[in-house]
């Protein structure tokens, strides 16, 4: 969710004298997202994924693409400590948010660490033998997930968590068995998020894959593109019981809010990821695109009204990494060179055209992150750190200081 | 010069983990940037020219691409003030400095106003009738531009300031020869800059078009593009007599200090652009782009430097628009799908290659600018107010308050 992605999602949904919620967080700054590379880790690779720049800024150290909070260049067993494990250890609370599967790379690098992102279940371990329970190590994402005692886990996957454990003390069992036996209340769907009450861990699973997409629209196309479209609202309401990121957002605040002058614990620490940002992004789908980044906006707003009532809260909003898609002049068809990318038209709120285009790959090859640097804003204690250039590792350390874990 | 175009700057000049002069601005935010639509100004264009986003940040009305200063969607006569303008009524000095013509459309909206961009000297007046000084207009940019009284302009363009004046009291004299009578000290390289008096006002132009570029390379080429490739710097210096950006605001500012001890001038406003910049990300040359970012961040060098000795100055670092060039994964010959962009591959300060791709027009035919919002950075008196996601118009006021021109 670079800066092109947001500017997409502002001029179509509120228009380009609009403004989003996210846009009203009033320190703001850009930071650097490079990997680096895993044969040799002094040298960057900048173009980064999602495992590496989730990495940064939950450990506050660079890896390679591909690594969930391990050092690059690591043929053992090498977790880096993240911001959750530390948060953990000081007795806070935690929670961990995303419209994407719960093992993949953005929630995987808070609470597990993995040489191989796509190590997700016990049955998805074939790259990465030496995390595996049956040798010993800390198991799939799944499993670590579990293991980690996070006190709220929302989101998709639920795949990965009807696998089967291959060793240690829950072999045989499901990881959501295991996930029963270590004192998880399961929820699969919106009525059932609702309902769930304080006092146990909160696992939600409301899709096998990733959550429901909240828009729908025509796909990018060769020029001159498709459309001009208006984008389809509201299609994870009407076709699913999945909660919205922002359903989730409140339930999670509302379990992680707790009562410190009862219990005495200094607070907590949530992660909110919008996922299919990214993804729409990848498969050329701007209203896709649109809609998820729309509906990240809404829970940034369920976190700042949060905020309100506790302002002794930090709210930090950034992307992992730039994207491909780019807003440029309207295409016409009478246009004497057909241009490279894939385009689509979009009329938007302001009743004007938008042309998006998305061309770092072939048409449907999934198009390419990119190594531009991305906005960071924040509000709260701390959140003037963000202001400036920084790096994606500063972020940790940025965290760690408002929580009270670094000095 | 968006994210993307420092990003690729700095990874290749001082590496991924490096940081530019341009980086160490502490208040730092986005802006908008759209135009508005000539022929319906209520509605927005979401991709900007630099006439358009230029009289946004120069006067703080919106117009429609093309416009210098000048009320979208107007026939007649319809200049829009400026900056510029009111820090000379208030009295400060002023100055533009620029690497493109004094005529384009960044200096130009500073102090002139007319419908086309395209009406730089007495010459091109084609598209501007109206303007035009046989008509009792205001003439040509080139001829507002001296007309205006700027106290320094220095850049390219000489051709235009060769053009025979065709009406008022200067009629069948050049603009130079009318810049001599109002006062002008005449400088054509980096010697009769270096040696320019103040006491008179100075009009430095360098080149008869653009001035000459730092860095040469190869330019962008269609799968797997060109390079890998090492930028050749020093080729202005090697070529030509042309003082460098940073050269020309050194002196434009040794000018501009003054003593306000002595004269009771309150100050003054520059505007000083790296305009190829844009220029070579149209035409798909990395290494002239990166050379010409690098250029303007030793030009901010030269501002910072001054802003030492005189710390209520207000220094603002930012672009017009964003546009094409994007960092991509290194490209691979054996790829099996050929991507679709115009690519370059650079080995950077780091030792690493990295790739850039031109994708938003056929190869050759002019890449686009593109919508997204942009760094603004600034330090000094009022650069709080960058922060947070502000409109390019915003800047106008920003800039009159930090000069006591609004309260």
């Amino acid at each position: 969710m670079g800066d092109s992605e947001i500017t997409i999602a502002r001029n179509y949904h509120v228009g380009a004298a609009g403004r989003l919620v996210m846009d009203t967080l009033p320190l703001t700054g850009a930071y650097t997202t490079y990997a680096v590379q895993e044969t040799s880790p002094a040298l960057p690779d900048y173009v980064t994924d999602s495992a590496a720049s989730g990495t940064g800024w939950a450990t506050g150290f660079k890896t390679s693409n591909g690594r969930i909070s391990t050092i690059a260049g690591s043929t053992g067993v090498s977790p880096l400590t993240t911001i959750l494990e530390l948060a953990q250890r000081a007795g806070l609370r935690t929670g961990n948010v995303t419209t994407a599967e719960l093992t993949d790379a953005t929630p995987a690098v808070l609470n597990a660490h993995v040489n191989e992102r796509a190590c997700q279940g016990p049955a998805n371990m074939a790259g990465c033998a030496v995390y595996k329970k049956e040798v010993g190590g800390p198991g799939s994402i799944a499993e670590q997930t579990i293991d980690h005692h996070v006190d709220v886990l929302l989101g998709g996957g639920r795949q990965r968590f009807a696998q089967t454990i291959t060793g240690g003390p829950h072999a045989g069992k499901t990881v959501i068995q295991s996930a029963e036996l270590q004192g998880y209340n399961l929820v699969y769907d919106e009525v059932g998020l609702s309902a769930a009450l304080a006092g146990k861990r909160l696992l939600g699973l409301f899709n096998n894959g990733n959550m429901t997409l909240e828009w729908t629209g025509a796909q990018a196309a060769p020029f001159p593109g498709s459309g001009p479209q208006v984008c389809t609202e509201g299609q994870r309401e009407l076709l699913t019981n999945e909660p919205s990121l922002a359903e989730m957002t409140t339930k999670a605040l509302e379990l992680l809010e707790g009562d410190d002058d009862r219990d005495g614990r200094p607070g907590f620490f949530l992660q909110v990821e919008g996922a299919s940002i990214d993804k729409q992004d990848h498969v050329e789908n701007p209203c896709q695109q649109i809609g998820e980044t729309i509906a990240f906006d809404e829970a940034i707003n369920v976190g700042l009204e949060f905020a309100k009532r506790h302002p002794q809260t930090l709210i930090i909003v950034t992307a992992d990494h730039a994207h491909t898609s780019q807003i440029v002049p309207v295409v016409s068809a009478s246009e004497a060179f057909p241009r490279p990318g894939f385009l689509s038209t979009l009329f938007t709120h302001d009743g004007a055209k938008m042309t998006v285009n998305y061309a770092t790959r072939a048409h449907l090859q999934s198009q390419d992150h990119t190594g531009a640097q991305v906005r960071i804003a924040a509000q709260g204690p701390q959140a003037a750190n963000v202001a400036g250039v920084t790096d994606q590792t500063d972020l940790f350390r940025t965290m760690a200081r408002a929580l009270g874990l670094m000095r």
